[in-house]
């Protein structure tokens, strides 16, 4: 019996207890004192379950009501650990450490430890912080019930309680709809395309954890390749009836997205890509390279402002002039400009990846993840992504970043202390 | 596929990729260096899973070595506790609290985050802390390290996470065989014993937590009888072939067992029992009565003392000269002095269980936890446990404590907030 | 694993172990002669596998060929049939009876059984069935290889084998999209029409085999509502979002639909109504009809005949000039036409469903289909599906069977025995 | 959901039905009768219900009456056997070849079939026909009925409806309890004795049937050791601590055991055995050899007609003085006789293995199985067996059988065409 159905069966027969002993409802602040009192000891699971019912019916100013509650009445206080610190500081030793610690721990974070033994208790505090999102805006001080939210996730969504799971046409149908909906780079265009993606030269993986047995985290989209693939477009084209497919040596992963906005700020793309590429490896050895197509999400951002500064030292002024075109409709279907700006542009993006920081790491943020990730640059695609979305980014450009495990280390380490970009020879050919 | 399994997929391809790349084994001291730096985000399955191989191959020796390793290099800095306390006492905003928290946090808990991502890795910080135990008596210090165990443990077991499964004779056998070697309250005897406990007329339930999903967290064992078990030879015995099991119309829980060591402190009986009153309820209507079989552990002991106690004022002197006689081997067998002392000792215990405290709350320790969980005293037994350990703990007495659920909340707030010890009528009688 | 997969994996095995004895492929006329040989038993799964492999590969005119060679060398043997139904009637024991019996059994029953050995045997057979179909027109002499399919498939399809499965949205997306595929009656219009039948207030159930697992081989759509439903309009809508959906007390099966043409002529519809039927009310006690809304397929074909016997005692000359605007285009929009025809069509219609004839039995396939099974006409409908199917089957209308399982046995034999039309009440009154 | 339970589900709410419109049980005799009816295609699965219910009830003389029932009122109709051969044989035509058929085929296997839509239908009629080989003794003509039983259960036992399951630690108890029931060659002790059989060098695998989830068919234990075993003493033994048990090149399967006596006449052993290779095969690539370590069930018997034999050609009469010894106790403990008997016994039972025959086959019916499915005779063991059975049989010898799969045909072939005993060079060495 899965997780969810079986604390659902709780939930059900816990109504009925509760509907016996308390027969009007309570308030939710009632019910969160209750929690946190020795009642949550002995109530726990019954009372929680009151809470996530009260939640789901509540409106956007009920929700700003609720979060205020658990900022101002479950926050830390501010004397106690005060008082406790001077303690620690007088007497080092470990009860005074401890009082310290639970002093500043607060009482906020053991509210929604008790808010999980729910039925859906899991999924309630995901959505819990998604909603508080949309708050924090407005309302700077809940930053602080932000930190709580973070910190509880980020420890019950460890690695060590995922799951990987392979997704295709077996796969149940309300989740294959989820993917629909959460496939962030690459839109999907209804269950046509998703099979597409699900055909036998492709793959799609995800991690689970066990209490949102419905809802993948995140998910990433394998093609799977005769050669280091270069743009999209093919990818996701129905193939033709006279492909080989079955001649591949070449893993593309060409699209990864996170579902969960909820888990904003815990990550798991480096070990989802890691994870597939020793499974690719177990199921395919023919395979001998591993690269995504990424995005270069800012690239048209950074080269709008190099056309802007007149002080610019990479461009000149006929060259600007060429550029300017890249705003007019349908640049990319005319041939004779494609081909004149191609080596300009390309040059230009190169520069980009190579050498445009933030700090002292590149200012991009895909990149900064994958060769954070111990992955390299590859190669770079022009007229690779012609959507519209593809060329307002990055002029239709994308990149392949090469994941080889047995380099990952020494990359990584490369990037980490020297800030080293580290790329495949024939990038480089593409910086000056 | 299960949780482990995959993981276990990821092992071998992990402990591959990592051969290519460091051809010497590191020390377990590089290794959790290796986990605390950014190489830990970068690689860090494949480092933790070479630390949990370091672990299994210590001895303990070795084990007292790492277990200092993490109480000296790992601690939440003092220095920085300080400084950052007095930081956030000048400024009070959410980055000098923010920092207070991650300095009295401390790098270890992470640490142990990180030794979660391996294959195994949850069931390896169990273990880890059962081999703490062994070794807090000599090394006091280690507290502090068992402090973030059961920190995190708490947290990652939440009630939230788990999931009730019935065992029966369908279950395989690798877990069955763990109940009978588990099983703390009434020893079985072997696979025909358990076989008996299985048996159309009993039930068994277990908490399981996704990340060990071969290991019971806790289990209890229920009989379906008619009327309120009042012994647990009955039970346990050979059911006779006239009996007509079908006519039931009370469920006993007549053993709880905890499995795992590594777990103390975390509390699941309360949860389990509960869930389980509701389970059957459903599964069987016409059930009217819920209530343990339960041990006395603290009686004799108590007993003993009031007989040394020379100022008693429950015992004559007359009253203790009989009671001299429980020492002896076989006491039970002599049936004219089990009779004469059985008003005797039956008040007593009845004393023992209503009036002995430890602070405001009784002193036994299981009277204790059905009393916080809402359960009232309802019936003292007398020959209810005749084995070796039965007499030694309350001279063969055994008490039921009955769980009504609609009562439940009730009695708990009674008990919690007026320390009373609720009973039933016929139990209050045996009270002078 | 499933039954698939796992013979899936020898199936790549056994073909390696071919490929080493048998370097050149041999003819299916030579594998089936293997099979049908001792080597048939030492190496059948293996051969087997080359049959289906082999079949897989057939154009058209080999298929001819493969039918012909199994019609024409594995049929029963006349010689000997007549030789053994000889000595039968001489001797008269069970040793002539059984070699009558093998005689007359023949060697093609066994060579399917052979095939059947293969991975996916059992699915090649059901298509092999299936081709057959296509040819049997041009080649009648094949109806005796069908005779030996229709025998074994009809056993193996036993209802004893089948599993009864709940089809929902947690339905892997394979097995989903045949249902769209194979739905017969109100065809779905793709995964949103699918979406709506599989939502809350609907049910849909199929019976499954186990060496088929990924194919269902019947299906029904059942509408949960409150009163009987009268058309089918309704019920495939989307739910307006003020609807309250929890608040019926009807089953209604609104459309059967069988997936395997290969396996026509075995009937599961009956057995999976009545299933379905106590299955829903063991979920839903609060259900208390269940009845069908079923097309009236014949019923214009008679009206036609009707109309144009000049002889006919039912329709005057103007109610035949009323009707022949039926064949216009659009007559169901025009309101006064469809006021004005109501009560002839369905007084029509009425006494086409109770007096109509093929023999003793009604003329109506659906209603004999249902009558046999014991239900009862319930109610006839007016404009009920205007689809432009069922604007020509039935000028628009449809029909209720209504399935009350206590008088099931009744209905049955009365409809069997006396050949009586069972009906409501209200049903009787449209007659005269 | 699995196939019983799910019947199991239609029972409950079956039986309701038919409380409802039967109130008085019905007779066996009826029940059948109405099943054979048109009522049955109404109310099948329901009066098949009742008749397994009947059955189970039976005492020995009403099995006796209801096999008299099924001889007497459902056999093939003699008289219409003869009247449909005659029209057969006048016309010649498909009709009254299916008249003929049908006539043959008699009213029997259609009342079994319909048996087999009750809940538990396929394991009754198994249980069915093992009861009645308990009769067929004293009650010759009901051979006839245990035709019809072996015809179907051998076509719904097919091969391609069997899935193969690997039995180990981790199967539920209630399967693995009866692998301690049915174990047929070499006795089980008990659980211990079970979990040494399946450490992780031994591999057990089973044959099961969809309607039989909880019932293995046939299973085979291995052993994976190093080099060709020689004696079953050793593999049953608890391995020494300082075994290296990962090093071995050897799969030997040393017992086979059938476990429905119901299902008698119908083999799986070959199957079972070809197919456990390739899985070992897959998972041990490292495997060389595949071998048996088989009972030679009937070499004692044949010896001592030998000795018996005056004229016996194979021993002399001082020989035969020397075999006499065999009849006493404890034999093999006598060390100097066993080596002085061992080269006469090994050359005779290779002579018995050899040249002794029924008809043109082996006489030793283990052999004739293993040669049969293209096995050959590998190597005879001394003193490999010395249980008091394994003494009994074969004066304690065992014979390993080789399977290659590359050569399984070639064997096969020379077995059946030219009945060649097909051995390894070494065990030539002992013939003549």
């Amino acid at each position: 019996m899965r997780l969810n159905q079986l604390i659902g069966s709780i939930a059900e027969a816990g109504r009925e207890l509760l509907n016996r002993t308390r027969p009007e409802a309570r308030s939710v602040e009632q019910l969160c004192e209750d929690l946190s009192s020795s009642k949550g000891e002995a109530m726990g699971t019954a009372i929680a379950q009151e809470v996530v019912a009260a939640y789901d019916k509540m409106d956007k100013e009920q929700k700003i009501d609720f979060f205020g509650l658990l900022y101002n009445k479950y926050s830390s206080d501010r004397e106690t650990i005060l008082k406790s610190a001077e303690a620690y500081k007088t007497t080092n030793d470990l009860e005074t450490f401890k009082a310290l610690s639970v002093a500043v721990d607060g009482p906020r974070k053991n509210l929604f430890r008790s808010f999980n033994m729910a039925p859906n208790g899991t999924s309630t505090l995901v959505r819990m912080r998604e909603d508080l999102f949309e708050l924090l805006p407005e309302h700077k001080e809940l930053e602080a019930v932000d930190v709580d939210f973070l910190y509880l996730l980020k420890s019950w969504f460890n690695r060590g309680f995922l799951t990987l799971e392979t997704i295709n046409w077996q796969t149940p149908a309300h989740i294959l709809e989820k993917l629909i909906a959460y496939e962030a780079v690459h839109e999907m265009q209804g269950w046509d395309d998703l099979r597409r993606r699900l055909a036998d030269d492709r793959r799609c993986f995800a991690f689970f954890h066990p209490a949102l047995p419905d809802d993948p985290l995140i998910f990433v989209q394998v093609a799977l390749v005769d050669g280091i693939a270069g743009n999209v477009q093919d990818l996701l084209a129905e193939p033709r009836a006279d492909d080989d497919r079955s001649n591949f040596d070449t893993a593309i992963f060409y699209s990864i997205s996170n579902c969960q906005e909820g888990l904003r700020g815990i990550s798991f793309g480096n070990f989802l890509i890691k994870q597939v590429v020793m499974e690719l490896r177990k199921e395919f050895p023919q395979l001998k390279r591993f690269a995504t197509l990424s995005p270069i999400p800012g690239f048209r951002r950074w080269l709008n402002k190099e056309v802007a500064n007149a002080e610019s030292a990479l461009l000149t002024a006929s060259e600007k002039e060429q550029l300017s075109q890249l705003n007019s409709d349908q640049w990319h279907t005319f041939e004779s400009y494609v081909d004149m700006v191609e080596p300009l542009l390309m040059r230009l993006c190169a520069h980009y990846l190579y050498h445009a920081k933030r700090g002292k790491y590149p200012l991009d943020p895909v990149e900064r993840f994958h060769l954070g990730n111990g992955a390299r640059i590859e190669r770079l695609n022009w007229m690779a992504d012609t959507s519209a979305n593809g060329l307002a980014q990055s002029a239709g450009m994308l990149v392949n970043y090469g994941y080889e495990l047995s380099k990952v280390e020494e990359s990584h380490e490369a990037y980490v202390n020297d800030h080293a970009i580290v790329t495949s020879k024939d990038f480089l050919k593409l910086i000056d």
